[in-house]
């Protein structure tokens, strides 16, 4: 077996096919593009997986052989099977990392997860972004210094409609005035989750070195540390103390 | 319009009229005993619905009128459509509390709000509980003491597969050997959420003084204070300060 | 005994002493402008203490006497004495409430509460901010919409130095291009502690009605609700259930 | 230089030269009996400092050479500098991992780091405690199962005085009837705190393979990540984007 941390990139990949100007900025789909950069290290397995394949290419296999699921989504959300949701679902509760991306914030899994409607602001004008670091001693922030800038973005605004992350480590600056918790962790059953802000499809975003390296640390952080069904109870039938049974 | 907290006690309730032993305990209904002694403040007003009603007795108009819900269930969890589920969840993440009691752990609706399995260990044999109160400042532990004691009461043993509490305000000793985070509190979107441990079918734990005092401290704490819809985004199409539009 | 809150604002009023500027916007010191709008509310009883009072005007008396203590302070945080932050801290884990404003993320008692240094960025050239409202249902952003805008304030930036909040309920956005978490919430033993960032000694922001409207609502929050000496150990000398004593 | 994590045992060491049966128990004192079991790790590189050492072994030079510092105290709390603690905070918070023993709960470090008393209940009569492990998948729980069993330990009693931990891994059962918190991790500054509440010094529970692991999970988990000086402003007189000067 393998000590590479399997990463599975999974990509809704529609807007790509059928708008040429979103081809032209990820040829490859986005999945085709973040799986590039994430191949690059040595002690990673990238594979890549999307919603037209089928089961959208989620099988219980992949997911049993995946440490680090990327999930990105914009437009199609409702076109994931619930069954799936469930399954991937499960699966981070066993322990598998899951790392939601830019609009990912309104999908099916991450809603899941979160309990809550993951609700925002948001306005296409393609205006600048400062990500600024709360956190210089996680693991996610390594490499990075104060903040990380895009050019051009689309906003996302608060109030977002998240349950309180265990971590914020990015807050976002908008230059059309407002701001957003972009870069926060949660842990749910033995699995880890970490939300990540960038990413418009229209914008090279995933191409920018700082947003790699994130991602690239994320991946690492999140990989399944244990593999543990959480999805039962325990009948303990005898008490570990002496306790004589109760006859009402 | 009444300035009372309007109560909604929820009870899958047909184990009751199912089984001679538990209708002994329990005559009106789990949902009856409580309803009694919460129809004793001034400040509430109090009603119930059970599994077997049409829509399971929460219409959206009934929720829509709930500050706060009560749920218990332990049989039938499956049996609760997933589409009353879904606007119950709506209404918790709009503003109305939520308290999920005992075997209520496993419901549809509180994994669904707490985005994980919830799973945990138990056993039948009428043991002690203990519940130590670990916040005697919270308003859900006024008029409790150090401790509440069960004389005897089904175990449910940890890891509780719940996400961290935002506050611990109880934690159980058994007899038999085991501990268990009895009483604790989340946030999810506008609506308050609280999980209280005891209460198994055959034991008169709901008539027991200390434990109605904390549920009635409970709905007070946790009754609707907004009422947001959170199910959306919000396109935000001008900018609060002058930006140009981007045109790649 | 009167049921109303007893504020305390605490101030180290020596700059408005010293600086004519500053005189001009705060001719009664921040406290006396603070005190004046809280005593626009019937439930409250307001009194003032400042830095060179005897006992910087917080003995023992005062502050069993105090249900929230707002402090101010921002060049002679060295000058207050080590055992009138012990009281305070004391105090504040018995259960008073404690609001620490703007530059107040430097005392000795805020940095005494949090266990860490609180440190930030700052400039001074007036510019604007925008504080956003994260969570509409807490009782302290009542009556305040979307956010709060002030138009000249210092700036104060990320990272924060403080531990993650229990709740975040404000982030500013500043026209130079920073962010800060400007609202959050902590509680330390049985006292409920905010931090709320406007009120730079040279604007007149203490004046703008949606920052008197936050930190009245504060004052309830935070009020003692509890009086309980945290400060020892309880040695239990018998054991609820039968054990033997072990004589090794 | 080394790639070992360094780390320092520190002792108050004065029990096991007073008491016979103490130092029965511990002949090297409990420093040398942690510094022992840790020594066989081929990742770390271990020393040792004790209460009365000059600065009590903690110069600055050794704080800068530390990656994880366990601390273990019970009767002499008073008698540590308070410059010695300003000293060991602020290399915390700049990276350093802490781990705090037993009745270092009451240590002047400890309650710095937390911001409140931490008191708690106790009790000598050598009943068994049983300690829950509430998370599987968390580093510090590798390698142990469901529970560690201690046939014979001091009881500690909630309510502890502790802000709500991030990580709450373990509660313990006591026999007598009370629970604890017995293992649970913050994060202040850039560093990483435990407080791991086995270890009486009369009973030889630091030679238990399991509390061994658990101590030595603990120590890499907290290791020193960064060093970064949180203890300043940063004065930032440049906006980053375009803002004029406000002259008022």
């Amino acid at each position: 077996m393998s000590d590479k941390i399997r990463v599975t990139v999974w990509n809704e990949f529609r807007h790509e096919k059928e708008n040429e100007k979103i081809r032209g900025v990820y040829p490859e789909g986005i999945h085709g593009a973040i799986a590039a950069f994430l191949k690059a290290n040595a002690d990673m397995e990238v594979r890549t997986a999307t919603l037209d394949e089928p089961e959208h290419g989620l099988t219980q296999a992949v997911l049993n052989e995946t440490d680090t699921l990327i999930w990105w989504g914009h437009k199609a959300h409702k076109d994931v099977q619930d069954a799936i949701v469930d399954r991937v679902q499960q699966r981070v509760l066993s322990g598998m990392g899951l790392i939601c991306l830019h609009s990912a914030h309104f999908s099916k899994i991450f809603r899941r997860m979160m309990g809550s409607n993951c609700g925002l602001k948001w306005r296409e004008i393609g205006e600048k972004e400062r990500l600024w670091n709360l956190d210089p001693s996680h693991p996610i922030t390594q490499g990075i210094g104060d903040y990380i800038e895009i050019a051009h973005e689309e906003m996302y605004g608060e109030p977002f409609g998240i349950p309180t992350p265990e971590h914020l480590l990015f807050v976002s600056w908008f230059a059309g005035g407002e701001v957003f918790r972009s870069g926060a962790t949660w842990q749910r059953g033995m699995g880890r989750i970490f939300y990540f802000r960038p990413g418009h499809e229209t914008f090279p975003v995933y191409y920018q070195k700082e947003i790699q390296t994130v991602i690239t640390n994320a991946v690492r952080w999140a990989k399944a540390r244990v593999s543990i069904d959480t999805n039962k109870g325990v009948h303990v039938k005898a008490p570990l103390e002496k306790v004589e049974v109760y006859k009402p």
